[in-house]
């Protein structure tokens, strides 16, 4: 139904564009933001806007950074020689959150996927081989999402970093540390089955 | 944890102060609209901005409108004696959409939530008085929502109608349509006995 508004109607439109957002969510939003205060509106719509026209990328790594190099590839005591290949800057928080990764990062900004028209040339992968090329890498982990889109990124990465002769690995994928086997769905148990290790290396950790 | 970005941050701040709308959501809105072309993002936010600072409404019924009295308000077609009053514009569509009411609509932009530091005075109330005082109106139908706050509303513009000599009616309370017993509350379903009516009367509809 068409609102006795244009600019209602705009704004829901707009809303309505975010990813999980529906119209009668995007009309909740709408409604939320028309009872507040004009200045605090005012702040929402500028933080929006400047985060897309005034953002900045690390030089390295590409991730989302004020500074022109980032905190952790600024950092001297972080690894140099292995790499870290993540899709978006909420995977770099999450892998540093583990405490389990010293070295760098290289952050992709998305992954392939022929669906939305997203190819290579779409992602920082050049970068990534310019990176790589400079020697003094000798191994990049593939900390992608185990989905298709993952996985087809992953091995179009495999393929060319082969080729300049750097070694190449992938998070493991098994059950999550306190999951029920029976919670699991039955890919991820095969797979973690075909990769089962020697007791003595599971436990170690 | 901090961004390696204040604009990252400051967006994902903003994004997440919309209801329903946590920390991780909002971050995952900001890497889309990252990702979109500037012109599109500068769209949204000057939708956003433009909603707030140049809203009208109708100046009988209070409702969101482009035109100085809606198009409600202005059907000649339509009951005049009696207004439905509600809490917003998607209550006005959704009755709309029965087709079941000819009457006008009067809205009130909000509830009497004294948590929420809304009092009768933040709301359309003292519109509302006004115009029934100009005569004319015969009933008002209070069409809020069952919730403590819709109640406190009702019964605040009860006493406040009561005292201009109008009919006061409420829109009925009781199991939905299409409903099973055992899928409704106790409230609802105690409320909807005592309420109960002659077998005659709730059939012939």
């Amino acid at each position: 139904m068409a609102l006795s508004s244009s600019l209602l109607d705009q704004a829901v439109d707009q809303l309505a564009t975010l990813p999980g957002i529906g119209r009668r969510t995007a009309m909740r939003l709408a409604l939320d933001l028309l009872r507040r205060e004009r200045q605090e509106v005012v702040r929402f719509s500028e933080a929006v806007r400047k985060l897309r026209e005034e953002v900045r990328y690390c030089s390295e790594c590409c991730n989302i950074s004020d500074r022109p190099v980032c905190e952790i590839c600024a950092n001297p005591s972080r690894e140099r020689s292995i790499i870290c290949v993540v899709e978006d800057i909420r995977d770099v928080i999450a892998i540093e959150n583990t405490r389990q990764f010293k070295g760098l990062y290289h952050v992709l900004g998305g992954v392939i996927s022929p669906m939305d028209g997203i190819g290579p040339d779409d992602l920082n992968t050049k970068e990534l081989l310019a990176r790589i090329g400079q020697g003094g890498v000798k191994e990049v982990v593939l900390a992608l999402g185990a989905t298709l889109e993952g996985d087809t990124t992953s091995f179009f990465l495999h393929r060319k970093l082969d080729a300049l002769g750097v070694t190449v690995s992938m998070i493991a994928r098994g059950i999550s540390i306190g999951g029920d086997l029976d919670q699991v769905d039955e890919v991820t148990l095969g797979r973690s089955i075909a990769d089962r290790k020697p007791y003595e290396q599971s436990v170690k950790r």
